[in-house]
């Protein structure tokens, strides 16, 4: 009776996780359907589609399902909010099935303005797993839109979305530095210059940089096949150095990343560059955190060795 | 016998100025026939088409049109560099009609290291019509490829390119920021509100405030409509944020636009937001730099009143 089944459900894909009643994750599954993406019959035929064969259980579900453009728009909660408030401020929708989907509203930090939906998941799930963070933490997670949000005593006190990600795509494809003439091929050194001129370009920062992707390859200093790279490096060390200009981040407080390992293995190098050692990232955040916060909202009960734990 | 053809060649667009005898400019044409999009018969029908029923005279084109991709490949010459040693360098290619086109050099600041093309002689042509501010200014290049160029005792001393117009064109294209619903509309307070932000970002930049462009939409603060105009400001805002920052623009040196008037006229409102009074832009200063470097490489004799000038 403790089961849940917990949905991150984004833009491009969504993502299912069954636990059982133990409070252990029994099983995933992964389908492109997207709230941009969605099969005939829309969100109700997604998530039928998704939990076929599973046994009726409370479904939570936290990112973009709850925007404007999602099933049911959920409103923001401001920052500085924690877990617990975040648990009680869940909403639902009913399903064609005729059981509720209740759903996480997205955080807003009203000094940017800036918004996140299903990072705020992510971050409850971090914290759950590792509770030592909550005292005082950055956390990042890296994509398309990338976030670096800021925990103390348990809550999310600030955040800013760089659009990293993104910027990287549309550089590539729809600008003169994607004009290489080449397929893109890995270089780890041309990434590591890249983060070093962001790390470099000090106050000025590296937007002024970008055409040196371009320069620097009509220079004979680049292949034309690692522009993708050098550009990369560029943009998640300018991550990294706007982050400590600003204090986001600060050298005297842990810097934790939520995420894949293949991206957060980018961040991972480009930190070592600033003289960072991060940690490996924390995957699965997402599960945890709809866990966490069903738990908090009552929807499950929590697993007897997650009490302990607590 | 001192008339001179003057060739503004770029990647888009094609200009051609013809100076009469006496070194006036006694007519102006534009064809849309940019070194990307040549009419049949290339470089030579281009030519040709444009300077229709005019006088057989020397012939001088600056820009993209001396690139790899152009007519024919001038290096580029090194900062510093002087309008005399543009004018010295100057290479050729032999047209269809077997009279010479004679070739500007682009320059290259090692520094960056940082590329031009077409820019360095609307400089040459900014301080022949401006010789005051030779001994020391900061000139700025609105467009595509945004230059901010530095000059020292005649001498183009070391420039940077910021592509910021071609990244607020890929990002209203191609990326969320884009995604408004709405068509753009002028508005100057929105304009205003980014560069206020880009200055208020300090030393962390405002690369990591591009998404504010989106979350203030969210927001309800910034109309969907307003969006560009938000960006734009931000953008332009960065440009001068940036080159405050790194000493490229200084407040005790003047500071001087080159280019259209509508464009330019955003820069000056935003230096206004940064306290800098920004005089009105010099424009037309390719066909000047041409007919100045044409002239200091003997394709042209000085104009008497041109003599008295000097």
């Amino acid at each position: 009776m403790s089961g849940l089944i917990a949905l991150d459900w984004g833009t491009s894909s969504l993502r299912a996780f069954r636990f059982d009643g133990a409070g252990r994750l029994a099983e995933t599954r992964t389908r492109p359907w997207g709230i941009r993406h969605l099969p005939e019959g829309g969100c109700d035929a997604a998530l039928a589609g998704i939990t076929a064969g599973w046994p009726a259980l409370p479904r939570l579900a936290c990112g973009m399902v709850g925007s404007r453009n999602g099933w049911h728009e959920m409103p923001y909660l401001d920052t500085p909010a924690n877990a617990m408030q975040l648990g009680g401020a869940l909403g639902s929708v009913r399903a064609a099935d005729g059981m509720d989907v209740h759903l996480v509203p997205g955080l807003r930090d009203p000094l940017g303005p800036d918004v996140m939906r299903g990072e705020e998941t992510q971050l409850v799930g971090a914290l759950a797993l590792r509770p030592a963070l909550a005292g005082a933490a950055t956390f990042i997670l890296p994509g398309t839109h990338s976030k670096w949000a800021v925990v103390r005593d348990g809550a999310v006190t600030g955040f800013r979305t760089v659009m990293t990600g993104e910027l990287f795509a549309v550089l590539l494809r729809h600008s003169i530095l994607g004009a290489t003439g080449a397929e893109a091929a890995d270089d780890a050194e041309a990434f590591a210059r890249g983060v070093a001129d962001a790390r470099g370009s000090g106050a000025a920062g590296a937007l002024g940089r970008l055409f040196s992707a371009r320069a620097l390859m009509l220079d004979g200093a680049l292949a034309p096949a690692s522009v993708p790279d050098y550009l990369s490096g560029l943009l998640i060390g300018e991550e990294f150095r706007a982050a400590l200009a600003s204090g986001l981040a600060r050298r005297d407080t842990p810097l934790q990343l939520i995420g894949e390992a293949a991206l957060c293995g980018r961040y991972r190098r480009a930190a070592a560059l600033f003289d960072i050692d991060l940690p490996p990232p924390i995957a699965d955040a997402a599960a945890h955190g709809l866990r966490q916060l069903a738990t908090l909202a009552g929807l499950v009960h929590p697993a007897p060795e997650e009490s302990r734990a607590c």
